[in-house]
C-alpha cells in the first residue's frame, strides 16, 4: 500500500490576512490551501504553470474548511497538504494548517475537475495521474 | 410553517477578485458570503457591530462552497442569503451567488458558534434567536 | 474651461478588509480606487472590459495614497473619482474616500500608461481621449 | 556614516494575487511591503507584535508605488526593505521588489507616524529610534 505523499509549506500570517477580531480572516485559509497544493505539485515534479501551458487545468469545483483554533498576526504556520485521485475525472487535495505548538488551526479540502484547453471537462491525462500516484 | 427570510445583496466583480484564469478567485466567494450575511442581519434589524458590542460573537467554525459556473470581471451578481438556527449553540447561513441570467455561479454555507465576550462558547442568547426566527 | 467630471461609488467596508488594528487595511484603498475608476469609465460610456477587447489597456504604472482618518467595519463610504489626460501617453485618476460625516478617510491617485494589444506603450487612442475630455 | 540596514524577504507569487491580465494585482505590492517591513523589524530585534503590546504603533499615513515590470504567478521575488527615521515623529520604509533576473518589478515607500496607546500622535520613543539607527 502506498501512503500519499505530504508536502509542508511554511507561511507566516500577514497583517493583511487578519481582521477586526484580531485573527486570520476565514477566507484566507483557502488562499493558503492554494499555496499548499502548488508546493505539493512542485515537490512532485510539476507546476501549475507547466500544467496550464500543457493545456490541462484543474479548476476548483468545491472547497470546505473547518476552523478549529484561531491564528494571529505574525504566527508561523505550516500548511500540510496531500493530493489523491478521486475518480477518473477528479483529484482532491486535503490540508491541515498546523500551529507552532502542533495543534491544528484549520482542516479542509478542495475538489478539482480536469479541464482541457477548450475549457471542457476531460479524463485525468496520464501525466496528471502519474503525479498523483 | 414559516419560510426563512432571504436577503439579496448586489455586488459587482472587482478586478482584484479575478485571477490569471480570468475568473473570480475561489476564496473570494467566502468574502461575498460575509457581505451576504451582514446584509441579512441588517435586514432583520441587527448588525454584526451591535452584536459584537453586546458581547455576542458568531465566529465561523465551518465553511463550504461548490463552484458551478465561473464569474468574470465587472459582472453584476446577487448574493442570496438565508440564516437558520442549527442548534442551541449554532446558526447556519446558506448562500447562492446568482448571475444576471439567473444561473447559479456558486452555492455554499457557513456554520457559526455563539461565543460570549470572554471568547467562550455559549447558548444562542434570546436576542440572537429572535433575529433568526 | 471644462470641469473634469466626477463619479461617486458607494461601498460598504467588508470584514475581510479590516485588520487587527480594527480599521481598514491600507492596501484595500487601492482596490477601492479600482472600483472608483471602473465606475467613472462606465459613467462616461465605456467599460474596462470593452476597452480591453478593443486592444487598449491602461495598466497602472504608479499609485499613491495618503491615509487621513481610519475607516472601520460596516462603514458606508463614497469613492469620489475623477480622470484626466496627463500626457499624450498617460491618463491619471484621482480619488477621495469620503466618510458619512463628509470627512476624508484617504486621498490618492493612480497613473496609467496606454498599452496596445501586443503589450507595447502607445499614444492614447482617440476613443480613450474622448472619454477623458 | 552608517548605511541603513537592508532586509530581504523571499516570497512567491500566489494565484490569489494575480488578476485577469495574468499579472500581480497592483494593491498586493502594498501587502508585500508589509511583509518586508515586518521582517526588517524582526531582523533588528523587534516585532510589530511587541511594539503594539508596548503601546507604540506605527500606522501607515502614506504609501506610494511605481510599477516597472509585471510579475506573474509562481514567480519567486525578493522584497528588499530598508527603514529610516524621517523626523521626530515619523519613520519611513523603502522597498524594492526584485525579480529572479535581478530586475526591479516595483519600487515604493510607506510613511508611518508614531502613535501612543491612546491613539494620539507622539514622538518616536527611544526604543523605536534605537531600532531604526
Amino acid at each position: 500500500m502506498t501512503i500519499p505523499p505530504v508536502s509542508d509549506s511554511a507561511i507566516r500570517v500577514r497583517y493583511a490576512e487578519t481582521d477586526t477580531m484580531g485573527v486570520v480572516y476565514y477566507a484566507n485559509y483557502l488562499v493558503w490551501f492554494e499555496v499548499g497544493r502548488t508546493e505539493w505539485l512542485r515537490d512532485r515534479g510539476w507546476t501549475y504553470r507547466e500544467m496550464e501551458t500543457n493545456g490541462v487545468k484543474l479548476p476548483v469545483i468545491g472547497a470546505q474548511c473547518e476552523y478549529l483554533r484561531p491564528a494571529t498576526y505574525d504566527e508561523a504556520l505550516v500548511i500540510r497538504t496531500t493530493g489523491i485521485i478521486h475518480s477518473a475525472v477528479r483529484v482532491e487535495f486535503r490540508y491541515e494548517v498546523v500551529k507552532e505548538d502542533g495543534t491544528i488551526a484549520a482542516r479542509g479540502s478542495t475538489m478539482h475537475a480536469a479541464v482541457n484547453d477548450r475549457g471542457r471537462p476531460c479524463r485525468l491525462p496520464p501525466q496528471v495521474r502519474e503525479v498523483f500516484q
